[in-house]
């Protein structure tokens, strides 16, 4: 049987990847991935051939997996993480039906939310959302409509790709909509580098980190009105009831 | 140094858990949770002290962690998915200002939004939000709520704490407040004993969904707009343009 495995990885470091990832990438042939998450995986499975293709290139990666399984190989896809939020698992199943006698198999891994949470102390302890500030897949208009819904509903959110070369502001314009629902003093965090070398983590309030150039490297992690600090710690607790 | 960690050890199935969480457990004399997981996690670590309370004894779950902690044992307390979602991270933070000498790690773990969401395709590969429908520690006005906001941001939802024996009719009425915003044909899903005997992952509409009866050891996925169904699989693409 041609087999795909779509595999996250987690952060990036050995000890945050599951067993199952491990075992999935070890029982592959050809182990296909971004140029960094390859790099990231290499270390440890030195006897694979390696695909890589650069940012964006997303549905030639998938194309490579499938020509490869077809070929009779057994492909590990990795991806940052975990394999379905914003990674490739969708995208697999989009194009699978060209290729219908491929198997794929989901490995589920850490998501930053998760990763960089941890990082935090316990900054999503209770009803959360995670949204992407890229508009490079999604209208902008969209992802301001869901900040300002998930700040109305006040759940904890994480932020994902908060900036980049081209959206330096962006963490900013989130920000701004954070605020016309949030006070100022609301609690907020960000970890840089999560599972790697670098990893900082900061807790701060909404109007400190509007004025917060991070990198795009970083998570985001924005409060619920429950949200607290404790010990230097971003803590959300998981009820409403007095411990 | 007495230390806790505080590890999540994602749906139970030892391939599941990272090499993190395994070292944790490795390295404490005692591991603490709730009966149920600290069944799930016995086989693996045989030669441990166990601790184990009832449902809803979180808090003094985390004080015997303390206690023991500071009688110089190492100690790990499980909590099944992520040790910080919805999960016993919170609470040892909120109690540790009367245990300044105990050191704690945040160990993250797989949660059923991702370990679900591997079982039926891609159902949460873009924004999304978690929300817990147990109504014990949240008042039921602020869980429909968010369950407004999140259908009105068309954010893919997956649902906690589904149903219980006392309430189970809640799914009915998330539904209910998801039909005032979605339309009937909004493709959902739900997976049940994720990662355990007895798997089953189901892909169907909203109302459908309404009418269908699910119990405590569920995770249920709503749909955003943009989420279909290929090849049996519950699949929201990564973004908004086409692959």
């Amino acid at each position: 049987m041609n087999m795909i495995y779509v595999v996250g990885i987690g952060p990036g470091k050995e000890s945050a990847m599951t067993a199952e990832a491990r075992q999935a990438m070890e029982a592959s042939d050809v182990i296909i991935g971004y140029s960094k998450y390859v790099e990231l995986v290499r270390p440890y499975f030195s006897d694979k051939a390696y695909l890589d293709t650069g940012m964006r290139k997303e549905a030639d990666r998938c194309r490579m997996a499938f020509e490869q399984a077809s070929s009779g190989k057994t492909v590990s896809l990795v991806c940052s993480g975990d394999a379905g939020i914003y990674g490739m698992a969708g995208l697999i199943y989009e194009l699978s039906p060209s290729w219908p006698e491929t198997e794929i198999v989901v490995v589920p891994g850490i998501t930053a939310a998760i990763s960089g949470g941890a990082c935090l102390g316990a900054p999503i302890g209770h009803d959360f959302a995670v949204i992407s500030l890229s508009d490079l897949l999604t209208p902008w208009d969209l992802i301001e409509k869901r900040l300002k819904y998930a700040a109305m509903g006040d759940f904890n959110i994480a932020l994902y790709n908060p900036s980049s070369h081209k959206r330096h502001d962006y963490l900013q314009k989130a920000c701004d909509i954070l605020l016309t629902v949030h006070s100022g003093d609301l609690i907020c965090g960000y970890v840089q580098n999560i599972g790697r070398e670098g990893e900082k983590a900061v807790v701060l309030t909404l109007s400190e980190l509007r004025n917060t150039q991070v990198d795009m490297f970083t998570t985001v992690f924005i409060g619920s009105t429950r949200t607290k600090v404790i010990g230097g710690k971003m803590v959300t607790p998981r009820g409403y009831r007095d411990v």
